[in-house]
C-alpha cells in the first residue's frame, strides 16, 4: 500500500483549506497513492471558538467535498478530522471515504485533549467537544486499518484494541504542539508500533508559528520494528511511503508479542 | 529515594557472582542508597543449561546471601533474578528484601522470552522455565514499587496493571541482547514511563562479549515525562539516581492520562 501523508498548511479560511486539501489529494493520486491521510482539523484553526464556528454535520460541505475528492482522485481517503455537529453536540471526527466516495468509517475522538503543562501548553478540548465511544477499525483491500485521533494515541489500551481487532496499521490524524511534540511524538508512534507489531502513521498540519495553535508537524511512518521509515519536518509536505503489511507477519513470527499476552492474568475487553 | 542500579559483571562462577553482588550492594549502601537493584540472572550465565544447573529454592544459598546482604547494608534490595526451583518447576524469580533482610515480595517472570529474530537472536526460555502468574507491586516507605522482569516490560498491559495498583516506579531487572537492545531498550523504558506517568528503572548485567549471552547493558532510569535521567554504557557500573515521586503527581496533574482512560469503552482487569 502506498500511503500519502498530507502535511498541509491550515489557515482561518475554510474554503482555502478545502482547496489546499483537494490539491494535495490530487497530487497524492498522481503520485500513485492508494491511501491519502489529512491532518487533524485540516479545515479550520485549532481553537475551541473555531471548532464551534466551523462545525458541520456529516453530509454537509466539508464532508461532501472530501467524499468527492476521494472519488475524483480514485483513492482511499482518511479525511483528517473536522468539527462534526450532531444535534446539539460537536465531535472531533475523522471520516474515511473509499475510491467511490462512499463513507466507510467514522472515528470520533475518544480521549479529549485536556492539558495544562507548567510553562507550556494549556488546552481543554472538552470545553467544546463530546467524546466518541467506539474503537474504529475498517477494511481496505490492503488490510484492516485502525483509526484514532491525536490524544487517542496516548492510551495503550486503544492501540491494543485496534491491534486485537486486526489492524495492520494505525492511522492517526494529529496535531501535537511544541511542548508535547518534541518530548513525545516520535517516541509514542514508535512504541505503539513496536508493542502492537504494526505500522503507525501520524499526520499533522504544517507548522504556522503565527497561528493560534502551533503544530509540531513531523508527520511520520513507523514500522512494526519501531524504525522511523519516513518523517518530514515542520514545513508543508506530501510524504509518500510504501508499507508492506507482510512485514508485520515477519516481525510477529520472530518476536511473538501479541500471542504471548498473558490473557489468563490480565484481560482487555472492549 | 536514592536508587542504585548495579550493572555488575556475571560469570560462570556462582560464588564469585555472589561476592561481586555483595560488594556492589555494600558500595551502594556506603553511597547512601535506599534501594539497590541487581540485574536479571545476576548469579549465573544466561543459558537454559545454566538455569537448570543453578536453580535453588527460596531459602537456600543465593536467597539467603541476598537477604543477609540487604540486612548488613541496611537497604531495600531487589535481588535481580535467579532460577528458582519449586518442586519440579523452575521460575525466573526476583526476590525483594527489606533492610531487616525479610523477603517482602517475589515476582516470577510472567512472560517468557521466546524469540527468533532472523539474522539475530534466538532464545527460548520456555524450554526451561515455568511462567509466573501474578502482577507484583510492593510497599516501601518511599512509595509503592512495581516489579517485573525483562520481557515482561514488552507488554503494556502489565505496566498498566502495576500503575493502576499504585506503583510510583517500575523496577525491571533485565538483560536485553545486542539485537533487541539497540532497537528497543531505551524506547521501551521511556514510553512505559510516559504512558503510566511513573519512573522506570532497568538494570542489566554488564556486557561480556565472550559470554554465552551478550547483554546490552545500558542500565537506565526514565522519568514520568520520558526523559532518560541517567544511563550507563556496557561496562560494569554502579549508577546512583535520586528519584522524587512527587514529580509523578506533577506530571499527572498537567497531563492527566491515567484519569482520562475511557474505562467505559475498554476495561483492563487483572
Amino acid at each position: 500500500m502506498k500511503a500519502a501523508l498530507l502535511q498541509m498548511p491550515v489557515t482561518a479560511d475554510k474554503a482555502e483549506n478545502l482547496a489546499v486539501a483537494e490539491d494535495y489529494i490530487c497530487r497524492a493520486a498522481e503520485a500513485g497513492a492508494d491511501l491519502a491521510i489529512l491532518p487533524e482539523m485540516f479545515c479550520c484553526p485549532y481553537t475551541n471558538a473555531s471548532f464551534v464556528q466551523n462545525a458541520e454535520a456529516a453530509g454537509e460541505g466539508v464532508y461532501t467535498a472530501m467524499a468527492e475528492a476521494a472519488r475524483r482522485a480514485g483513492l482511499w481517503l482518511v479525511a483528517g478530522s473536522m468539527p462534526e455537529r450532531d444535534d446539539t453536540r460537536i465531535y472531533n471526527t475523522s471520516f474515511v471515504f473509499d475510491p467511490t466516495g462512499t463513507c466507510v468509517a467514522r472515528h470520533r475522538k475518544m480521549h479529549l485533549f485536556d492539558i495544562d503543562v507548567r510553562g507550556g501548553q494549556r488546552f481543554f478540548e472538552s470545553e467544546t467537544f463530546t467524546a466518541g465511544d467506539s474503537v474504529t477499525v475498517f477494511d481496505t483491500p490492503f488490510g484492516k486499518l485502525g483509526l484514532c485521533i491525536c490524544f487517542d494515541m496516548r492510551f495503550p489500551e486503544l492501540a491494543r484494541c485496534m491491534a486485537l481487532s486486526g489492524a495492520q496499521a494505525i492511522v492517526a490524524p494529529a496535531a501535537f504542539n511544541m511542548t508535547t511534540g518534541p518530548a513525545h511524538w516520535e517516541l509514542l508512534f514508535r512504541q505503539r508500533a513496536v508493542d502492537n507489531q504494526l505500522f503507525t502513521l501520524g499526520v499533522a498540519p504544517a507548522r504556522d508559528v503565527a497561528g493560534p495553535y502551533v503544530s509540531y508537524g513531523n508527520s511520520l511512518v513507523c514500522s512494526p520494528w519501531g524504525d522511523v521509515m519516513a518523517r518530514v519536518g515542520s514545513e508543508p509536505a506530501l510524504l509518500l511511503v510504501d508499507v508492506d503489511f507482510s512485514y508485520n507477519d515477519q516481525i510477529r513470527a520472530q518476536l511473538p508479542l501479541l500471542s504471548a499476552r498473558r490473557t489468563d492474568v490480565y484481560q482487555l475487553t472492549f
